[in-house]
């Protein structure tokens, strides 16, 4: 399927800053950028480069005082890897690729050391598999609360379990919390998402299942195979949209992700899906 | 200068465990091993690999139930790169190299999103360079307590913050946490520190000035010169020196590093020191 | 000095619930009641009663859903002990009133316990006394940022001491969790208090010095003697000024104070001030 | 039944010190205090005092540098209220007594305004009434661990909530916890505990229900007919057994309870036991 995705966002800086950021369509596994187009006013001369390690995509641009407005849009395939959650195994520690182990660590918001034990008593005695990681999908669904305002960049994975309530990131965050204290590595994934409403960037969590790294979305707002990723990484953290070293006021932000030659009427896959082995 | 550096660990498995270690000396840099030698006991096939990003050496083994004794012993030259600290910039955000730019980014330890504020109040007015991060050392040697058993493995640079005692770990992460807080690229070290006393693996940090990674110990209780560098990351979550997946009592650690050809009785040095560009 | 004092605060109740208010000026002591009117509007019965121990005036009242509207409004005298500040002295714990012992216990917002070291590495050389007090005041308003909208009903003081950021219940927190890590009994009091810009319910906090509790406010933003004691008690979960059980939709609130015959142009006082000894 | 309860305790004070004990049983309600005998070696003089709100009785010594041996025995006998589970009803919070309200509000260990909707979710739905704490009694028994060593001074209910282990006092946190966020007052008891293996100071909890406080042990560790109450509060920072002002080295502690008539081999009430109505 092809997706037309982008976003505006903009800012009145109040000082010469930088500004980095991350709204690019990743491009490589079975995502495929066919025409993409940045535009940045004023003019302004950004570096744009790839992360060795992540595939993320940053846009690094310094700025005078004054208005600065992005526009990003881009005309996006993905040819999805569709399985059978029943035939995707989890992969014991001692067999993990060696790229996998730090998804394994507790990092900003994914405490998963406080978390083990919960997790354990919960889910340790699920047969290991993709099945056991959408068990943790609808346990969060269920237990916790989807509520606009609850939470603020503080919230950790642990305060969302205490407190019950989050958006899109913390539902990811708790998901990938339980997955590394049960030994899954698990790695944080900003996107685009057809089907979202409202739109807006969302967050979804990738799993390390069989050989590949399988999409989890906990808040189940958006299909799973709509979804144009942007960046990935530990956590949040990772990932800001934008990150900004200087005085700024900011703008309105709008996000578009339109299907441009699905059939849009069909249900949601219950697919496991893949965007990537890396 | 060349160090005889090396470990034994011993643990008692109560069940099959898969364990991961990270002691051995890593490569590369100014850091050269010049022998090594890892004795398991009982003889059990290990996979010993290379992580591509960090640099850091894993050892991934499998074992039944039972005793398990590891020793790792190595010879290690350092011909660190010695540099006038006055004469070491900082790098703008703007002009960092990508690959440094996860290190700004809070982790699990280092929430520098959470001390930004003081530390632009307490250090933003300080001139950029190599001498505002010593001037960060100094504030956290003079403001925190050394004090074994004042925290544990959820101590956050927060907390520390807030308690003002801690261990080496604690030290280290609160120094990355004002460098990342001010836009200065930090790490995480773990290390055979000469002279430390008593040996134990030590924790350091590096941060990204002028165009290396340099090091700096907030402790202050062993030479910079003296530091056969173990492993880096984002924080101590991504350098533990065992990680165990399985149910384990853990026995005594032996810990050891001695100058095999310096004259020890020289001052420590006060230049900047560095052993990496990567 | 009399000073008229009131607020309205309206809500749309969503349920029949329940709520306790904690609105009307205290009596005894040096604060004198001359007149003081409350309407309910609709019409309900409502509970009010004075707690034994802290003197707080409660008004429970049960209500049917549908929109609540009060109005508080009083005529309020007080003649303020006025005292030398460096005549007055701290009280050693073996030597302080029973009744004061609770107030150096760590509470919900002022976990003493977590900053002891830094209130004694801090504060700890000076010279006891109510300058002490003034002491610690004053680094908090050098040291923190008054800022609308930076802390939540969330916020502990050691937030607080870590984000630098907060308003006046933050402030007061923060002097209370200083006081009692010294051994000084403190207390939370909120208040209707005169010049402050913009009116609202104001917080400060009180220390047992001498034999009384003394007032001090960290912001330094309303005349110590200007200040209408309405609750006190181990901190801001004691004096919320409405308790709501069931659920509503909050209007606006407005709150005033003003000086009946005072001269407003006087500067405002430096003396010690003190409402109560109990 | 009629109780031989009593500890010894002892210091070395590096400093002259004050020392707040609350080690003697509470007079009062159902609890009454037949013999006593307190001795303080080397002899000191001390204030034994009652809180008039909370009943505590506090041994405030201060004492010389140099060792300090403390020994209370007592023989108490409890005539405590058994009544049946089903008949004792929940008191909405439009008709609970005055004195019982700081009992709804979070404190230092028991963070209920950040369990509230767990509470909710998890208790919400259950049938109001004695057996609702039963319920919560039922849930933390059964989810989270008790395992010596696993908390310290700073852990609150919401860290207990989020690791699942911990020892009484954790227990007793949380159980308060979740009764205040339901509307139900709810307070800190530290006693003597009969049948509790090994001997040592214990932690339960106190919900207001039908006219009385009723006991809970959510740890089922120890009968609560035979809990000799020392120290009631908001939480464990009310009811320290000592608080020490000063610097000093702590010895071991002997803590004992044996019933003095009682049939032993009964098995424990399931009734509802209450000491006291205050």
């Amino acid at each position: 399927m092809r997706f037309s995705v982008g976003c505006e966002i903009g800012y009145e800086l109040l000082s010469p800053s930088t500004l980095i950021f991350n709204i690019e369509a990743m491009t490589g596994g079975r995502q495929t950028i066919q025409s993409e187009k940045l535009t940045i006013d004023p003019q302004l001369s950004a570096d744009d480069s790839v992360a060795i390690d992540s595939g993320n995509r940053y846009l690094r641009l310094t700025a005078p005082a004054g208005p600065v407005q992005l526009r990003y849009e881009a005309i996006v395939a993905l040819e999805a890897v569709h399985a059978e959650p029943e035939a995707i195994e989890e992969v014991p520690v001692a067999q993990l690729p060696l790229e996998t182990l730090p998804f394994l660590n507790p990092s900003r918001y994914c405490p998963s050391d406080q978390l083990a034990r919960f997790a354990s008593r919960q889910f340790g005695d699920i047969a290991p598999g993709f099945s056991r990681v959408t068990e943790i999908c609808n346990w969060i669904n269920a237990e916790v609360d989807y509520l606009s305002g609850s939470s603020d960049t503080t919230t950790t994975a642990a305060d969302t379990f205490s407190t019950r309530a989050g958006v899109c990131r913390d539902f990811a965050h708790l998901g990938i919390t339980f997955c590394r204290a049960l030994g899954i590595p698990a790695r944080f994934v900003s996107c685009y998402a057809w089907q979202l409403e409202p739109q807006d960037f969302h967050a979804v969590f990738e799993a390390w299942l069989g050989d590949r790294w399988y999409l989890f979305d906990a808040t189940r707002m958006a299909a799973l195979d709509g979804m144009v990723r942007i960046g990935c990484g530990r956590d949040a953290a990772d990932t800001a949209f934008a990150t900004i070293y200087g005085q700024v006021n900011s703008g309105p932000i709008r996000v578009w992700s339109e299907a441009l030659d699905g059939d849009t009427s069909e249900p949601w896959t219950t697919d496991a899906v893949s965007i990537t082995r890396t």
